[in-house]
């Protein structure tokens, strides 16, 4: 998608050189960040630098070509590297189903670093491919006029382009739908109020930023017709791990008998996964809850504590809502129905 | 409650001066704001300065005082005053019942400042029992050793002293119950991270602060036993408008089953209020979704921008959660059904 005029991916590699787009930055400053070594891009990961099922599962497969160059070729040293890259987040599927796939490709190539290279960029390429898809299936979901809920940022942001949950809404607005999107502010890393405004104000999307309190309350008043997510885990019965208050989301639709989509290329999908309790959920720092970094009125940038000092915070990054309060799951191959059969159908 | 070791209500009155905790100070200040006339006492309400259900009403009451002192016990004059006073926060159902009780006692009165100021004291009084009351019915439903969700700050300083929603948790923890107190960030203006932690640690009631997205998730894990919420207007039918998020929360409780209280006195309840479709919505400024005021490390206070440039945001105040969804009210008369019978019977 276009940032001030040029055209740019999440993620790509140039040489041994994994670029990202700094997303701790935004939506104040727009920087490229140069990750030279798999363990400064390990880092990334893990620092959020880059975030997202796509984007992540696109930055471990450029990783493990670092790892393979760094380990001169050796197997035996980029399975090492492997297991450094999927300790980053516990959570996010694409980045097991990337690490495994590259070091598949490459562990007895010829040219180990050359192979991995070339499944790197087939992860990377498809990714954007997935998204595409998805888009155009998600659109004949949404009619004109629907108000659309969506939580976290499932944009273009979190894949390597046009994204997941956002990508129907792009391609529906393209089409010259008229819509509007309510975006959960997201809390704690606000990635709805910071990403997902960014992205739908940069594509000019008639949006607003909704505090996640507020999303029911709209769901109560008829606002909304339709709540599109993302995915970070897909079991095999359907049962989907997202950021956390996906879960809330889903139950007030449910109550108020609204749609309630997950769209996510079927890469996000764990068959060896058989229901949302064998998901493992990240916990993450306290910190990410208490404290809040911001754009002050000085023009600078602040970290403040926005909670009573003294105070410890709990923060679970995911949640996991059951398959039966998913209306169908948006993939590149087509909606399905988020059962066990539907699922299992995709992989025949 | 004590504060540094000194006894403290949220409001009070001395001689024309209405005294206010300094809430919007809290949690990083404790100041004391003096309110010397009727239009600063609006504007303090308006503010929020003070807040939460009877902290309003019992402001409002010594500012209907202000208002009568202002008049010199004109009752026409007055009534202008009563208006711009029930002007300021449109759902709070403890500032119409405070003004109309302080209006009604003075505007025939033989010396009327003297009758305001004492309904107004009465008022004030009242809410104190009220709190303590609640406090004691509302401990027999707390087991050893549960989990209780609370939204918002409905303690001690959203009312004269107690508190609501906390007055069963402060009580049950004196009785020497073992419990957990999870608290809802409750954004955009952060009253369970600020208030409630605040109140909590104040009293040694183990607790942690969770972003408003977490509660479903803790839920699905049997991690809560019960939720306790306060209210701003309770319909005839049970219908309560509480605090944004609330609708939520009751929701996903209703889904795992798990019981769900509002505790309010009997002032909050609008019996001339059919239902909650018939609660007016406050809606308030973008501004206090799209900045938020902390501490920084450098000590000083900092108000940032966390949400993207150039983005609107939607901020509504409140929600109804439909009586279905509430397990019992628990008033300073007892516990009672959310239902038209069961809140008639009160008022019988």
């Amino acid at each position: 998608m276009k940032v001030n005029n040029k055209e740019y991916q999440t993620v790509w590699m140039e040489g041994g050189t994994v670029m990202l787009i700094e997303q701790n930055l935004l939506p104040f400053d727009f920087q490229i960040f140069e990750s030279k070594t798999r363990e400064q891009t390990c880092m990334a990961i893990k620092t959020m630098i880059v975030r997202g099922a796509g984007a992540i599962g696109a930055t471990a497969a450029f990783a493990m070509v670092q790892g393979f160059i760094e380990a001169g070729g050796n197997a035996e040293k980029a399975m090492q590297a492997r297991r450094a890259i999927e300790a980053t987040r516990p959570t996010a599927q694409n980045l097991f189903y990337a690490t495994g796939r590259v070091y598949a490709a490459a562990a007895n190539a010829p040219d180990p670093v050359a192979a991995a290279r070339a499944e790197a960029e087939e992860v990377w390429h498809e990714d954007m491919e997935c998204s595409r898809s998805i888009g155009q299936y998600g659109a004949g979901l949404i009619q004109e006029g629907d108000g659309i809920l969506t939580h976290c940022n499932a944009g273009w942001l979190a894949f390597v382009d046009f994204g997941t949950a956002l990508s129907p809404i792009y391609t529906a607005h393209r089409q010259g739908k008229g819509l509007f999107v309510y975006a959960d502010e997201t809390r704690p890393r606000s990635q709805g109020a910071r990403l997902t405004a960014w992205e739908l104000k940069n594509e000019n999307v008639p949006h607003a930023i909704i505090p996640d309190n507020a999303a029911a309350h709209y769901m109560s008043l008829g606002k909304i017709q339709c709540v599109i997510v993302g995915a970070d885990r897909i079991a095999a019965n359907g049962d989907t791990a997202n950021k956390i208050g996906t879960l809330e989301k889903a139950l007030a639709a449910n109550y108020y008998k609204i749609p309630f989509y997950v769209a996510a290329p079927t890469s996000t999908i764990d068959m060896q996964c058989p229901d949302g309790r064998h998901i493992p959920i990240e916990e993450r720092s306290a910190d990410e809850v208490l404290w809040q970094t911001g754009l002050g009125k000085d023009g600078q940038k602040h970290t403040v504590l926005t909670c009573s000092p003294g105070s410890n915070a709990l923060n679970p990054a995911f949640d996991v809502t059951p398959a039966p309060l998913i209306t169908g799951i948006i993939t590149q191959k087509g909606i399905i129905k988020a059962d066990k059969e539907d699922v299992a159908r995709l992989f025949g």
